[in-house]
């Protein structure tokens, strides 16, 4: 099956219209008909080959939300017409200790990214910008309804990424969680830790979008590039969520935290990041990393976000405006996901 | 109070004969009859000045156990004659969150240590290398009859070192448990952990103390010298435990944990530490650090050694040998504790 997609001809070039073949609907897969694709930074360091050499074209989109136009003969989980989701994973081995306990983000082979990555057959997989997509049934989410799809789409990466380790390391009431950065992943952070009940922080390098975090659900906003935060905030948090990707201070936000608290990295800056062990043994505290969430957990996520009303803050886009989309992530000038509207592919 | 002890003089000065004025026996106090101090390489940093300018004359020894030989009128937790023990701490703020959740050594005023710190009543505290010791009831711990005196001095630090972070990130059975580096810390938490009933690997710089790993009750044994044994060993430990004070590879260590596993430090290289964050990310893996333990959880850890039998591989020696002692821990040549016999001080 041949459709329209958007895809990057090589490293660093801008993407432009093209057409991919779509595998035949196996017994276990489910066709996607696809609504809209957020865009992740994830796909600009892909596609400019920060991350290394691609399998060019590359068609990113890991922020899929569409509906079921056909399903394979095993699947009983998903309908045709039903409203549905793919994350950054379209398939994983199922068989090792990670697989087995949900944590397919996690397989111990390696999971198969929901583009430029190789799948369990051998082929190279292609993302969301495109009008169609063919994933195992595994791997599709069901977007419940009451959540607007275009807002639904970055909860598929920005929102299970910040979600996991606050459920992981506990935000809920009495907690106090600081969500470092307002970005994409950031101003999901923030509207999932206030609902699910902790007081909320945003560390942010100023005070620009301070009135936008109060707004998402942040009970305090203070600027990192103010040294006053870091004596103020001292041993406050029980949590603190890295989105960054620039490399921080790891010693100066450890001593934000609680005894016993834990700052985990979302965000990864290339560079290796110096700690002081000090900073953690002096307080039974944790350094710790997280990456996105299993496929239960997404779907346990998309249904708290349905409960509570939570979608991400979008800013829905033609696709001849996906190079100058990039540049503006680039440029840090988004509030908060610009998402493809893929009826534009067509 | 007049009472002999050891004591150095001046930073990295040889330690000499002394005398030393012990409080008045206070309504809360115990006084102590030491029978045996052990040496720990903390001793050694302290009196050589590694960690900055100290009280001088200094008392070292916070490894301590004796009987009650006073006890003030309002204690009613020991009486005379019975055998106990003090750690690394006499006292704390005891108002704190941290004190108020039985976690004395984090109390957010700081800990007294047990020498060479600044008591709450403005004096300085002296150790245990010393025929008697006044110290706060609260912090006084009992040492269970059936522990040999002389190999329950060590478990007051060696001890409790490991096993709180052993006890908090819950080694046990099915648990895989890697102790890095076997000297005094790292003897203890083989013991421990084996007794816990988890799989113990030790993982050492060399195969040199292999046969008295596997007595001790390590499964396992590797040379970290050797790169396979980082190869062979990779996503094996729920648990790592650093005791070693020498800055180690994080990473590499990292990558020898399972999704989910934890690195604790017990020693502080003072040089920071690179962490890469995909390490982290890649499997949520966290580096932590750990601090003795609190009152409660030491009084647990000398109950929990005390029906398994358990204390340290000691070697006693007279006081007039401290120094040479100290000359052979820095050479590492000590299996694994040396033991003060205090009836040679008087």
């Amino acid at each position: 099956m041949r459709v329209t997609a958007y895809a990057a001809p090589a490293a660093g070039e801008p993407l432009a219209p093209t057409t991919i073949e779509r595998r035949e609907v196996g017994p276990n897969d489910v066709l996607i008909a696809i609504e809209y694709a957020g865009i992740c930074h994830s796909d600009i360091h892909t596609v400019n080959g920060d991350w290394g050499p691609q399998p060019f074209p590359v068609v990113p989109g890991h922020e899929i939300v569409g509906t079921v136009a056909e399903v394979g003969a095993d699947v009983t989980k998903h309908q045709v017409g039903q409203r549905v989701g793919v994350g950054c994973m379209v398939n994983s081995c199922g068989e090792c200790a990670s697989c087995l306990a949900g944590d397919e983000q996690y397989c111990l082979q390696g999971n198969v990214g929901t583009y430029a990555s190789t799948d369990r057959d051998g082929t190279t997989t292609q993302g969301g910008y495109s009008t169609h997509v063919v994933v195992d049934a595994d791997f599709v989410l069901t977007v419940p309804e009451g959540i607007d799809p275009a807002a639904a789409a970055p909860l598929l990466c920005a929102g299970i990424t910040t979600y996991s380790p606050l459920r992981h390391w506990g935000a809920g009431p009495g907690k106090q969680v600081a969500v470092v950065g307002l970005g994409g992943l950031g101003h999901m952070g923030v509207k999932l830790a206030h609902a699910m009940g902790a007081e909320v922080t945003v560390l942010s390098q100023s005070l620009k979008k301070q009135e936008d975090g109060l707004r998402l659900g942040a009970d305090h906003y203070f600027a990192t590039s103010d040294p006053e935060t870091f004596e103020q905030l001292e041993g406050r948090f029980d949590l603190i969520v890295n989105t960054v990707s620039a490399p921080i201070d790891v010693d100066a936000y450890l001593s934000l935290l609680t005894i016993g608290g834990t700052l985990v990295n979302v965000g990864a800056p290339p560079e290796p990041l110096p700690v002081n062990a000090f900073s953690l043994i002096g307080g039974r505290r944790s350094f710790a990393g997280s990456m996105i969430g299993g496929i239960a957990e997404t779907q346990e996520m998309l249904d708290f976000c349905a409960e509570h009303g939570l979608g991400a803050e979008v800013e829905v886009i033609s696709s001849d405006r996906i190079n100058d989309a990039y540049e503006r992530v680039l440029a840090s000038d988004v509030r908060y996901r610009f998402v493809i509207d893929a009826s534009t592919l067509a």
